[in-house]
């Protein structure tokens, strides 16, 4: 016989918490150029105990996907690894950490990602997360609603809307955690623009051409994923309007060329760069965590590296590990996040 | 405003119809020697307009996932890709198939797969699926429950698998698709031999050991998911006995020579050698679909020729189809398989 | 001013001995099927000291080219690497290994390879080798013209040749080298069999139609080198006739299915196969070197693993080695077979 | 009987013309700091019918050979492909380019090359190239001993070095030939520098280290080889000093942050930038050629547009071609090159 519907996905995953699978309506997305849905799915996680209509208020935090991933994806499970909310039920269930409610959030756009950021081209995905999202959370769970029990991270470009959103929205998290993080760019990024450029040339020069046909494919080559990914950093560092596939390329789309003037628009969101003018935003901060593998396939590690190294400047405490890994699979590493985050979150309303 | 978490997950995935996730306590899998739970999921897709009160009665689908593969990952979600959920889904939206029902199976183990075959070291995976697994969906959905009605199908060891059950328990499923399955073993498994041998050596020959070793590490390299992959197939097709890790490997574990003996016992379950022997029960079915890429790194292309040849030797008719792809991510051939199979199905009770 | 012109190359290669590009006339190879030049280049090089009127004598070292190799490719140079005539020379130099004159030979074909065997199609390349060679350095240098001053050595299918020549011909060599060489058939050859298959149906199931458009190309992919390569093999091993491209394949040709009775041919020329049967000729030897990288990618460390065992069955003793690299670049093995090799052999006439 | 030694290694290489291996002293590179030899061969083609003691003068092209190559590689055989000197051979066999005299020059450093530029830290290699080589060539075969009857060419490292040489010794070369030749550094070489520093933090952060275990290894990995490269670049384009591996690398060694300032002083070699200002060097051209693969994966085809670009800004007229390849084995594009290089020199003397 059937068990109950109820929290089934969450069974499946062997859960003791509870899985909820919310949906919003967003009104910083309502009517973005992309045409992306503003009605979005936010999944929670409850622990174990948690009761809705209970006395007992819990921190929160809230987890960005990375580039090409979305809020179903981060639940999808893998045997012999565990998603997100595996691993913090795993660590509850073991009393490593305190009890915390997970949220997961979905930045997914036609073009793979927002990076969770306000673009005139994809719609405002940085006030979607930190004011609808939040806002539905603390509204609809018990929640501790305040800075102090806030905590935001990420892997890949998750890590980096962490940063991002800690630095562009201060007062709402107070702990961030990056794994392998988007950041130092001039390392990260260049190194695909030929390949980008080859692909659009393939296409006639057109960027709606290439979405196209890249949507209507069973299966994409190495070049359009990486294609489609710059696509998507483009629309949100350097939009060009908000009309859908207007965007400023950071290079010729003729020759290849790097455009300065462009890239500096991508480098203005780089962390590295962006740390020594946040000093206030992130010193109010109680947990700076910063991984990344020394295997990189993008030159993260050296980003971390840096970023760490500004944060220090400022004379910040900075928790910055490295790992022998490259980019892919890092979950693991939720192992040490997840509680180093909890740990300094408030647990009294 | 949360929705009502019934069916969450279906919602998730932007299905139209219901997602359901069962357990069943399966009397096939009772005491298995290997420890593997015998309580196990079964996810249940029913389509719009399905209910569980009403008259009408559906067609059954089952699938079978692939080595290391389980449940849960049939369901998983991946921007700009479908699952088989969301295939069917979307079929029937578009009036492309009949409605009907679709069963995801679980078969793995702790050795990443049972290859649905009954072993004294694994525990009885074929009858578990066509008497417990049909049995509960049966009992639970109203599904047409009878042999004309019912169609299985899967991708690798999940094709395989849909091609042992018809010719081991003919009567339950009148149509089978296979994708990619694993056949011809000639071709496909001695390749890892090498690996495997060189593997388990630096594991003291120790198969014990080297799964511990496995279950513990975060990442594991391809040498390592590859004797994983061979251990779960000598668990099923060559077994010592009813103790854990009593398995007869087809090499030498001190030199890696090829033990034709052992061996054998695998060809034995190889479809290629069986279709001449499995004559009655071939003939039986309304539908034989067979596929794969003409690049799959298994040479499984080659096994599709075969399992197709000697089948057209008994006189039956088989839909044959290649295509220009590798081994992964094939889950497009679904929009071709499910119609063909839903089509040649029952559909009155 | 530019010194004189004289072994130039060799000096070109910093040796301190003299490299000796001869041309002879194989009497064995004359006229053979496939059309490939019956003159053929042997390099000789000869010790510092060396006198041709003088009185010393000495042992001679023959080398054998793997496939798609020839003479000229053996005293290739690359920068941080030795070639064979860059390790005697060395190697004598520091007085590690008794003076001896090294033998490059030729055994190239139209299809990549003789495999150094005599074969109605190709040639009769071991007797080219045993003969024309064996008696045109004998006549030409200054060597103990006998089989206690002979050795031969090789790599991949130079390694095969190797162990093929002291076995088919006994009386001629002493002691032979073989590094990574062809064995096993059963695990190093059938693993391409299905891209060979898919490569000649894209080519109109037509070997000339393939060798004609291989031999046109700028730049081959892998599959076509693939496909070259076992070309080669089916034409030294089962040659179908005395007309060019007209080879017995070991699979079928429109399924890929193996052809038991014709790769039973090959494996007729598998040293695994054949140790047993050869006791004598084995026997007489003083030195059987095998050695071959733990991870090869041909599985020819299985194939010596059981080669070894074979001899050692037989009562004889053998060195076996193995060490941590795959099957390409492992030229400074020659830094261990070299001295084993020309430390058994007569240094007095 | 075997032929005379006289041109032996030409002979095997299959050549009507003949190949001389000279050794010259030069006086640019005595001394040089790194402790690389300044007596250094100069390899030589003569064609069919060259007379040194005639009256016919030939134009000469002169080879520069990429990194990690050296004269002797340039040399190097390799079944079903041709290198330079068989190129040319053949075209003049064939007509379809004048008779010439080809010159292979050899800037193999300890750092695996010499960018063909003067260095206070390698010597200088600019110099040795257009006065001790062309200086020898001309005393020593019958050129037609002026601008007007030599050109340059050369892959990789040697296409950017006859770029080089062309403009920083104006007069020298009338016409040079850039195959896939470094430029745009912007995207060649930032790519690797993360890899360099964790290799480098791997060696202690010391070079000399790092050098000494790259000698002394049998086989080096792909981060060893790029580690390496690196620091040729480095020897070439920032040199600290006179001393063995004082370089100035374009990152911090500690966290592999570009510097900008010694990144600077290798663009200021990159051809992207000084085309501009070396308009009156590039103008007394009479053939300017590039080409590249557009799968370069080093961006190599995005420099080579914006090398043409440059030139073309200035007036000049470009001959530039594209193909679709990687930067590996495009010896082919000899047959296009050398035809056009010899067709603008003068023939008379």
């Amino acid at each position: 016989m059937p068990l109950a519907v109820e929290s089934s996905y969450g069974h499946l995953l062997g859960l003791h918490g509870a899985l909820h699978v919310d949906r919003i309506a967003s009104e910083a997305l309502r009517g973005n150029p992309l045409g992306d849905p503003s009605e979005r799915p936010v999944i929670v996680y409850t622990p174990p105990g948690y009761d809705p209509h209970g006395s007992r208020a819990y921190p929160a935090l809230y987890v960005l996907h990375g580039y090409t991933g979305d809020a179903a994806a981060l639940v999808s499970a893998r045997p012999w690894e565990r998603n997100v909310v595996q691993w913090i039920d795993r660590l509850i269930r073991e009393r490593r950490m305190p009890h915390a409610i997970l949220v997961l959030v979905d930045g997914f756009t036609r073009l793979g990602g927002s990076q969770y950021v306000d673009s005139i081209h994809n719609g405002n995905y940085a006030t979607y997360v930190v004011q609808d999202v939040v806002g539905h959370v603390d509204a609809a769970y018990r929640t501790i609603a305040r800075e102090g029990a806030r905590a935001i991270l990420g892997k890949s470009s998750g890590g980096f809307g962490s940063m991002h959103l800690v630095i562009e929205h201060p007062g709402v998290f107070t702990a961030f955690a990056s794994h392998s993080g988007d950041s130092y760019f001039a390392y990260a990024h260049p190194p695909s623009f030929p390949s980008v450029q080859r692909t659009l040339e393939r296409h006639d020069f057109s960027i709606a051409t290439f979405v196209e046909v890249f949507e209507k494919k069973h299966k994409r080559t190495q070049p359009e994923y990486q294609t489609m990914e710059m696509l998507g950093y483009a629309a949100a560092y350097s939009p060009g309007s908000a009309t859908a596939f207007d965007l400023d390329l950071p290079f010729d789309l003729r020759t290849g060329e790097l455009l300065e003037e462009t890239f500096a628009r991508w480098l203005a969101f780089d962390p590295v760069e962006r740390v020594a003018k946040s000093a206030a935003a992130l010193r109010r901060l109680r947990l700076r965590y910063l991984d990344c593998g020394r295997r990189d396939e993008y030159g993260l590690d050296i980003g971390a590296r840096l970023v760490a190294q500004r944060m220090r400047e400022l004379g910040l405490a900075v928790r910055h590990e490295e790992f022998d890994d490259d980019h892919r699979n890092v979950g693991y590493r939720y192992e040490i996040s997840l509680p180093a985050l909890a740990d300094v979150l408030d647990r009294e309303a």
